[in-house]
């Protein structure tokens, strides 16, 4: 079994044996998934852009990334789950949409904010 | 191949041919994500809980969160990507710890918020 | 003197009491912004939108609420001194451009997210 | 008058003008104030730290983040409005409680984030 549906799985048991699908209408998933990515956020919030990697692998540092990431991950599959979305189909379309948005030639080495002059 | 792998191959793909792993700092794919997560939040906004489900059936609408849904899957797997990070692993291992934080028989029925009197 | 003046006034004094300034760049700023409207809305995460209201005055949730309420405010005022931007101002130019963009006769009783059919 | 007060009327009178009060409950306006702070935080995405003042001053750029600063301005004002809160007075207990909190002379200097080693 696909060790993403065999996580679902148990999400779908650690949810019923809760009887937490009461609380789980996808309006309050969005919200319980937007403010888990707010506090994956917060782990970055002040440590410069040059330092970032590094602090990425700071032992304690890296143990509250994952486990927000653990979060984040967990609110986008009960929201998935909620409406019956397939995730991983989801990012597919998305990133072949993303191919045609932004051709490699034309964006090769540019984000999509303003350069500074 | 897993799908999850194949699918993270072609991201690291899409990535490289555009030369932005520059823009991809842990701290600019924490935003990336807290904003598109902000994004998948914003189609809820307005519409209340009640009807949270029938919106997310609403073919239109439907569209729009998925697309949304794949931008916050795909910004948190450059994240997972970036800094070496298995996505499923930190869920799971974040299901393992909520299984002991929240015992069942604990919480059944509540939620991790006041009940309002 | 303005009572935002003078609370802009305090908070430049906290910051620079603590040599935080250095901490203080407009992306960090945004950040903190962010990071504080999630847990805003951590707060009315699991509660329908029918009790919002109510919640909102209960007296313990309420507490918390105003607590986040003044994280999110202070962290808007720390970006706007240091861009030197008048948050009030900004906020004129945003309602007088409402306005325009959403005639009261248009609008009037929709949001801007399509209604169920 | 007071310049926010008067602010404060305008926009009580703008959501009166299109009865938009319907949709304003205090869910609905904490998940409008996060969206509004990830488009905030969506401008400064790809800017490395040390760039982003002088992105904020960018003619362009700035009038995007003002605009987005006016957004969630007034997400925070009709938010407190609904529930009847002062924001001024909140943010006045926050920075009290902060003072306590962080006192100056143990945090100079430092981030409440863990330093790099």
């Amino acid at each position: 079994m696909d060790q993403l549906q065999d996580l679902l799985a148990q999400l779908r048991q650690f949810v019923a044996e809760r009887d937490w699908q009461q609380f789980h209408d996808p309006k309050n998933l969005a919200m319980l998934l937007a403010s888990e990515a707010g506090e994956l956020l917060a782990e970055y919030r002040w440590v410069p852009s040059d330092r970032a990697d590094a602090a990425s692998r700071d032992s304690e540092w890296r143990a509250r990334i994952l486990s927000e990431i653990g979060d984040v991950g967990i609110a986008l599959l009960l929201l998935c789950e909620r409406i019956g979305a397939d995730p991983v189909a989801a990012m597919r379309a998305k990133l072949e949409l993303n191919r045609t948005r932004y051709p490699a030639d034309a964006v090769r080495g540019k984000s999509d904010r303003p350069a500074l002059k």
